[in-house]
């Protein structure tokens, strides 16, 4: 399989790309210029040196240069508040969030969400980290509250439930307020569509 | 013109279709039993007898039967609360909230939102009935509150601004609560496309 | 039911419409003046009377005024060339063809394709209403021409060949050419998605 | 700037990649195993040494090792007739002709099409390459036909007229034989949404 053929089929694994789109970006980079191929070779090398898990909400992320650092620029962040949590579904939640510029806690990365009718949770979702977590939170004094930004679906309601029934039973948890993002209308609803719960919660908090 | 040409041209004006879909509608009523078409021809007629504007809200609706009612059956219903009005742009709208079965007050449909930079607002939005309605609604002293139901838009917002900004002027009209719906997550949002106004409220009404 | 609700299911039965549209159609007709409510009812009446099917080719057609024509304007017409039948899936397609304008002979509307690994064919298509037609024609030896413009799919050509198989058995049929529109390049394609069939018949047929 | 903020800019420039994805493909890669990161760097760094663009037929194309090739494995396979030139507008064309299995010619890349009303053809398609390419094969006396095979749009059709028209100015081109891929029905399409050019086309070719 010579380099064309070899790079179809890698590129074949980035999230939403068929054949067609693989063979595409393989055209674009053989037209790109040396330049443009170096860059991106070189910015990848990077990448896998610096990229790193946080140790502590679980995301991925990339720093400016190889660091002995283990927690992310949010969670070492000593301007935020870190007794106050948001639990997300993955990486590019917590970049709407930020660029919203609303939030000042730290975050925990599930990693997915639950399907219906799942056996083994804590291969979908990083259930048990997040109890160790709390643990050691709890442990330290220092959490105040703890807040679900799941997706509005039906597994991300199950995925919340099933969080909330499990954390429930950590020591200690009940003097820390849990809350979840509040339903109501989103950017760029239009009432006909508006479904129950939805509608029944934009009207209870209406002001 | 043959019947079936200008039967094309006529569902060409029902709203969202195109020449292809009219005549397939043609089509489908040539092949369709007499007495499809019949109950067609029999309900358009009712229809046009029947089907009005009413006087209070200006939603059109259809009646059981020919009637002397100048009010539609949610604004002639007395176990609805009418010291409470929302403002709707449209028919639809209405239908979603009454299957939501959360609110129990009485609307008004104002037919339409305003376009940004607009000279005539009135030619757009029934901005000239709705006062009239709330002047009578003052006079009566029954009225406690106006909640705003208009599309999460720029043009939703701006038509808002334009009616807060009117009815201000109307005398009394200070005691009366104005509120408008609760933005937040609407069912279906994952949170990578959550944008900073829906956030921001989503966080501050969570619990 | 009040008419307005009954009216929604009755557009509900319109090929393409779903519960939404069904509404909004009805109250665009709530909307709509009185005189187009009535230039509605009183065309869909003339087409309940006018509206036919062709007793030689099978398509459903409005005429102008009551008639006893039993052939459509098309089998009526003497300049055209009554020796070339195109076997056609549906009555839309005459549409497009006869807007082409390259076609003089006459149609037969088959009224459907065939499901694969179907039991009884002559309830999904004309079949023996076809064979009935041809054997006239060749009585009348008349016929010259069988032309195919089928859906190119696998369900059209499914649909070819068991018709194909069906009138080589009718006597006589051996002195007339059977055809099909030729496969090739259509408007709008792009040569990356061409498919092998496509490809060698406009390779094959290049001028 | 850190790597995976440098990273996604370069995701940006990636054919059909808005900056959701381009966020997305980086978050991909820091989840990936460190093996298939290297496996990406060793590809993409083969083909930045054994990729080159055919000094014949002008695609671009992978080899599987460095060579000092200036020939495609198109151009320098000798089985194939090239005598025979295919013109395209782009390598993605070549690999579903390919696929079709139906062509034994080479080809001739021309990189792009002509905008209507273009001003500077020759900074859009390789049209100065195809006359010395074309001169080269007439001197030779190896040139028996020129295929057109670009997309059947305005713009593709006006692309061939454009070419047409400069060729025809080639001394000794009169001898060859100009054609182009045929109109007709191409798989999946269905008659209701035939064209004039298109119908009239398989029609003529009917058989």
């Amino acid at each position: 399989m010579n380099p064309a053929e070899h790079l179809t089929e890698l590129f074949l694994r980035f999230p939403g790309i068929g054949p067609k789109q693989a063979k595409r970006f393989v055209y674009f980079l053989l037209r790109e210029s040396i330049h443009y191929k170096q860059d991106l070779i070189r910015t990848i090398e990077e990448l896998k040196h610096t990229g790193k898990q946080c140790e502590q909400c679980f995301r991925f992320y990339g720093e400016t240069q190889r660091s002995e650092n283990f927690l992310c620029e949010i969670c070492r962040n000593e301007n935020r508040d870190n007794s106050t949590i948001m639990i997300v579904e993955k990486e590019l939640d917590i970049d709407a969030i930020e660029k919203a510029g609303a939030y000042n806690g730290i975050y925990f990365v599930l990693g997915g969400t639950l399907p219906l009718f799942v056996e083994k949770p804590s291969e979908h979702i990083r259930v048990r980290e997040l109890t160790v977590f709390l643990h050691l939170k709890l442990q330290e004094k220092t959490l105040s509250e703890i807040i679900f930004a799941l997706p509005v679906t039906d597994v991300g309601d199950f995925t919340k439930e099933y969080l909330i029934k499990t954390i429930s039973q950590i020591v200690g948890i009940k003097d820390v307020k849990i809350s979840s993002l509040a339903r109501g209308l989103s950017s760029g609803l239009e009432l006909e569509y508006v479904d129950k719960a939805t509608f029944k919660s934009a009207f209870d908090r209406r002001d």
